[in-house]
């Protein structure tokens, strides 16, 4: 049977996630794998995880696995209301940060209606704008405030110039997905005041902003301007993606539609999944288990960058993120990251082609590398073999 | 700040569920409660819970706790292929089976399209229809195979002749939320042979289907038709609702389009929550847990409706279900449900009002009760004071 004409609209803007893809062919374990953007199992605090699930067996009984509140369970939302220093009303609990995205996008766009983005931007979230036909305007990274402001201004003016509505800003400000590049506070500023002058909303994705390595943690914008930002919050680089549990932190009247519509989306997230993760975020754990994590991939960061260093051919540059779990690669103009993908993969080294990261497909001569989730000794093996394969194309 | 502006259209058509509204003000355990569709806790198997999360723990280590494929993890989808007898690539598994519901709506429908369905029908379901501006066309419920084939064709006909298009039919054949109801072998095949006819999908609901107290299992229309139904299940009922866990059976191109929507909503469904599930489902435990949750339902179901017999005044009738967990009452002409139900509530009893379920909120003098939730004892007391406050008010 032919199912094509009971497809929706939506349907048509779909597109499938190369990263994904990419995971559906290939046994991780089998090749080296600087492709997705896992945590490192290693971060898993596997110790103490049944302990604390007994607990909450032995404490909440039935309750944890009854159907619980839409907004999350008391106990999740009041332990991250306290950590960020946040009203419990504020707080919403996602089943998954990339549902936060997803609902967002939800309850403000309608087709046509603009996203603005950075250029590149997380794919997750270019999938889910594009779903909902949104118009997605990525504007290119500048380097000084100025240029940084002008860039996005013409764009906002370019938007509002020919008559399309800019709904919200979406931007990764902390080592973000794919570049690993931080905005500064200036650059911050300059995005809440853009907000407030052309009247549009932002949504801020901080999934690994607990994940710094070097340097001092900047202002969130959420901070600058609590009414008009929405904070996106998720324990999958902190705890484990396997409990699919984030947050969405927000002006209550934002939250409360959220709300209305995640009703009908699933009711209420993974109500003994919460529970484990209010008691891992409430007592210490969270805490001490995020030091060895932040160690870990500190020490991976640092040989990845001495690894570059030593292996890249002339010609290819990269970013030095001050956290995260991504650095960027530039290689010379020409080079087809898409193309040349094949024969990396059959030598037996994944990376995510950069341009897919880009909402116009353009800059096919970049690439993401992952640096959490491969052991040092594959992360070493990997870029060795890399930078081989890479002088050879480059010959 | 006020955001009216900045919500999309969609919004406009969102409803909340008046049902989890009473939860966020009443304190379920301080009243007798016939609202809600909760099982009971007493069915959760907290004895052996713990020793299957540590088994999962033990077994699959850091894999339990990293993200997991979008169609679902192996191992569960495998159990949930042998258990109904369907290919494994027939199944997709998802983070409740409301989103079930909401994902083969977003991928189905557009604005304006139909969803046919009986009247009435489950709220939450409607809340998802009504959410993508769906036209919801519902059929009431006639006796004898004729009478329902000349509703469902007549209904369908006027869709037609309006110009509209019919994307599916949504029905709970088994034991349905609220009217506690069972669709006849004969009833079943008629919808799928007007579905053939008239060229729509059927999306067939079906998360009470294993709680049958009496009489025989009747087919699915997935059996009868497997490339034109999608078949909803859950394991809310027969194991947890706090696991947020349900399943998709349907031809693998439907699946697909699914799978794909699926990534940008939540990229995959719980992970440790799914290996848990498919221990619990895989060994003998199912079964045994779900003997005595029947046995449980049963006695229940049989003590409400000897309750009602010797409680509820004249001119009330209801529904005796063989299975499921909600039966429907039907009072006479003119009662009003919605406005009756502050009073109910303030002498300590609860229910949802019938008209709720209806999609054009007709039948205001219906009432929905669950007998699953309370304990034998609160049941009683419940009825015995719900029935003196009927009396009172139909006097």
């Amino acid at each position: 049977m032919d199912y094509a004409s009971f497809f929706s609209e939506d349907t048509h803007s779909f597109f499938r996630s190369p990263v994904r893809e990419i995971f559906k062919k290939v046994d991780l374990s089998s090749i080296y794998s600087f492709a997705g953007g896992y945590p490192s199992a290693e971060t898993f605090p596997l110790d103490g995880m049944g302990a604390i699930m007994q607990s909450v067996i032995a404490e909440q009984g039935g309750k944890a696995f009854q159907y619980g509140a839409t907004q999350g369970v008391p106990e999740l939302r009041e332990v991250i209301s306290r950590r960020y220093g946040v009203p419990v009303e504020r707080v919403q609990i996602t089943s998954s940060s990339q549902q936060g995205i997803d609902v967002c996008t939800r309850v403000l766009v309608d087709p046509g209606d603009v996203v603005l983005t950075s250029n590149p931007s997380y794919l997750g979230a270019i999938q889910s704008f594009r779903s909902y036909r949104a118009d997605i305007v990525g504007v290119p990274h500048k380097d000084s405030p100025e240029d940084f402001r002008k860039a996005y201004e013409d764009a906002i003016r370019g938007c509002i110039g020919s008559g399309k509505r800019i709904k919200f800003l979406y931007m990764i400000p902390d080592f973000q997905n794919p570049s690993g590049e931080t905005l500064t506070l200036a650059e911050r500023r300059i995005l809440v005041e853009l907000a407030e002058k052309y009247d549009f909303l932002i949504v801020e994705d901080c999934p690994y902003r607990e994940l710094r390595y070097s340097g001092e943690p900047v202002a969130t914008m959420y901070s600058m301007a609590p009414d008009r930002v929405l904070h996106l919050g998720s324990f999958s680089k902190i705890f484990a993606p396997g409990f699919r549990l984030g947050w969405i932190i927000a002006d209550p009247k934002l939250l409360d539609m959220i709300y209305v519509c995640k009703q009908s989306l699933d009711l209420c997230p993974p109500v003994f999944d919460q529970y484990v993760a209010a008691r891992f975020m409430g007592s210490g754990m969270l805490d001490a288990n995020l030091e060895k994590t932040k160690a870990l991939y500190r020490s991976k960061r640092d040989l990845m960058l001495r690894l570059l260093e030593e292996n890249m051919p002339r010609g290819v540059s990269w970013t030095r993120p001050e956290g995260g779990l991504f650095l960027f690669l530039t290689l010379p103009e020409g080079f087809d990251a898409v193309r040349f993908y094949d024969k990396a993969l059959a030598a037996g080294v994944a990376y995510v082609a950069g341009c897919f990261f880009f909402s116009d497909g353009s800059a096919r001569n970049t690439m993401r590398l992952n640096f959490s989730f491969m052991s040092p000794q594959k992360i070493e093996e990997g870029l060795v073999l890399f930078g081989k394969l890479l002088q050879e194309e480059l010959q």
